[in-house]
């Protein structure tokens, strides 16, 4: 009989995080929760520590509990010597440096925070490869890439990136600017937290997958395609050099990749997992991309092209105008705007170290709150709330 | 270096076998044709001796050559020494005894005969496992399952099969018995042989690689399902047990089935085979099964799921049948009821021995034979040769 993996959820509170106990409470006897981490969301991550009793666990406020679990660093958590499995789902950048620690203690990491790698993709493979640790993928893009590779002995030729669009691909540019955050929280196919959510309806999201991708599967950016696919089953394609592609499909449903990365390399059963039902498909469409109406993604592969502190400036860039645009300060339209302008002042690092990355990603911060103040409404847009379409 | 692939193949004038030379002749380096076959077509057969000077060769008529090649049987070839690697891309029931002598002798078989594994399934994967012998698909269907189940640890739970249809999917009852061969033998998406072509658009040809997969893949007939994809770009599709799918894509050119079995478990790049080029592709499509207006497909998989001698029936009466079809003599609808007809007059011999197969193949082919004489038609049908839709 396999091991039991003994996991660390970083971000446990979080979409990806709640979905992941939901898998590991199907499997006790192959998977064992043994630390979980939160942030804001206390009652959340109480509920979860009486459910899991984990022996350790983290939170940016120490919860009054005495179950006998220890209160460590995220940091202490993913290096400690019980843990097997780290499941790094935090928000923003508070994965960097606990995914460093992980694989440093040779870990295998399995990986949702796209902002890790986007941030410090050069240093992030260069530790997992220096200390032989592995990191899985959970995003289902890259899960799907990952899948189509497993076997495969040559380095693929291309890969595509499909893309739902979200939910404003076929907005005009005039639609667009009177997007309202509330609109933009309806993923048509996804379930998935507020920051990415936003990101898909900018086409950002998409952007960061292509550096997450570029990283993970160390393969160049001209290489790696988009297609728009709004149906989001097919979940992303390799072409392979002989002219032939591998292609994973499902019903979108994040649970599926997550489990995954916990299964590999077997699969397992799974009766809560929704089935695709070719009764009901008569067709899979594909849309080409338009990178006019959606700016984000082009800033995105262009800092991604460009490396350095860029990358970590677009996302730092991008959580602050993601975090404006749901507060109703600025408008839709506005976030990629004071994305380019935060990227257009900042002047890059070449191969950063951890602290410039750090350092790159505080600055960009401050510059794009300082660049909002002009985009910024007052507070009355709120009165728009109720507008749908 | 990898060592030098010593090539044999079994009907190398057919569609299968010169498109199997195209790629070898790519190869110099890692592929070698040390044998080869055919059947009727000498004048091919002997350009393709004085282009490869194979060691062995043999056909129907020992053609009058002193370039110092050896004449030997089809079953002396396949179990010969000096060969590693069996093409079996013969008609009808031709390389059934062939295939045997292959796998007896520990040879890599790449098969594109389906009759073999229709005929004999049982035979042949027991043989194959008995000596260690490999088989390897070279049906476009058989080499997308095989290339999606690569490197998964887990038996799948469902196969799809895709079929592009033939010419014919959107006929009425009524239209399908007024088909003319010359209209059956243009099949809009794969150039292939013109049995096969026929046995596409009967549909006959899906139910025969159902048969196919089941031998091949070891799987249950009620996890093996079809599904209509007439622009054949989805070649086929694997179910695992997590609900997640893995489909195999390519622009439908039987060069690169062809070619992923000599490179297995490499892959080549080949300019010269093509690409899909997903800025033209808007939508791949699906459509149902429709078992009434295409009754051979239910015969073939009732044929399949009992066993034992009717496989064999059903392929010998196919292949007569469609002889009849296409030299006017019967019409398109009329191969299904002399198939199903030669099938109800069969004692059938549940796991017979090659003899008992090769036995109940002589009988049906006389039984359809005989029977087809009601249905026959006065060649003054083909005065309608010209007719065209």
């Amino acid at each position: 009989m396999a091991r039991v993996k003994k996991i660390a959820i970083l971000g446990s509170t979080g979409s990806i995080g709640q979905q992941a106990l939901d898998i590991i409470r199907t499997r006790p006897n192959e998977l064992k929760v043994v630390a979980l981490t939160g942030n804001r969301n206390l009652k959340l991550l109480q509920r979860q520590i009486s459910e899991f009793q984990p022996r350790m666990f983290c939170s940016s406020v120490k919860p009054e509990m005495s179950y006998g679990g220890k209160f460590l660093s995220a940091e202490e958590i993913a290096g400690h010597p019980e843990v097997d499995f780290v499941i790094v789902s935090t928000a923003g950048n508070a994965g960097l440096s606990p995914t460093l620690a992980a694989l440093q203690a040779g870990k295998t990491v399995a990986l949702a925070s796209k902002e890790v790698l986007v941030m410090a993709g050069e240093i992030i493979v260069r530790e997992a490869s220096l200390h032989k640790a592995q990191i899985l993928p959970i995003d289902s893009e890259h899960s799907a890439i990952w899948q189509c590779l497993h076997g495969e002995e040559n380095k693929p030729q291309r890969l595509f990136l499909t893309a739902s669009g979200g939910p404003f691909y076929q907005y005009s540019q005039s639609q667009l600017t009177e997007v309202t955050p509330e609109q933009a929280l309806k993923h048509p196919v996804w379930k998935m937290g507020r920051k990415v959510t936003i990101d898909s309806a900018t086409l950002m999201n998409k952007g960061l997958e292509i550096i997450e991708a570029h990283w993970l599967f160390s393969f160049p950016f001209g290489s790696i395609a988009i297609l728009m696919h709004p149906q989001s089953i097919i979940h992303s394609m390799v072409e392979f050099i002989d002219g032939s592609l591998k292609a994973q499909l499902s019903w979108p449903d994040m649970r599926m990749p997550i489990q995954y990365a916990l299964s590999y390399p077997q699969r397992w059963s799974n009766s809560e997992l929704p089935r695709l039902d070719w009764n009901k498909i008569d067709s899979l469409n594909f849309e080409h991309v338009d990178y006019g109406r959606f700016p984000c993604l082009k800033l995105a592969i262009d800092a991604g092209k460009s490396g350095g502190t860029y990358p970590a400036v677009l996302c730092a860039a991008d959580e602050v105008a993601v975090e404006l645009f749901l507060s109703h300060r600025i408008g839709f339209t506005d976030i990629a705007k004071i994305v380019q302008k935060t990227l257009e002042q900042h002047q890059n690092i070449p191969q950063p170290s951890l602290e410039e990355i750090l350092a790159a990603d505080a600055w960009a911060r401050e510059c794009a709150t300082k660049l909002s103040v002009d985009n910024c409404k007052e507070p009355e847009r709120s009165n728009n709330l109720e507008i749908d379409r």
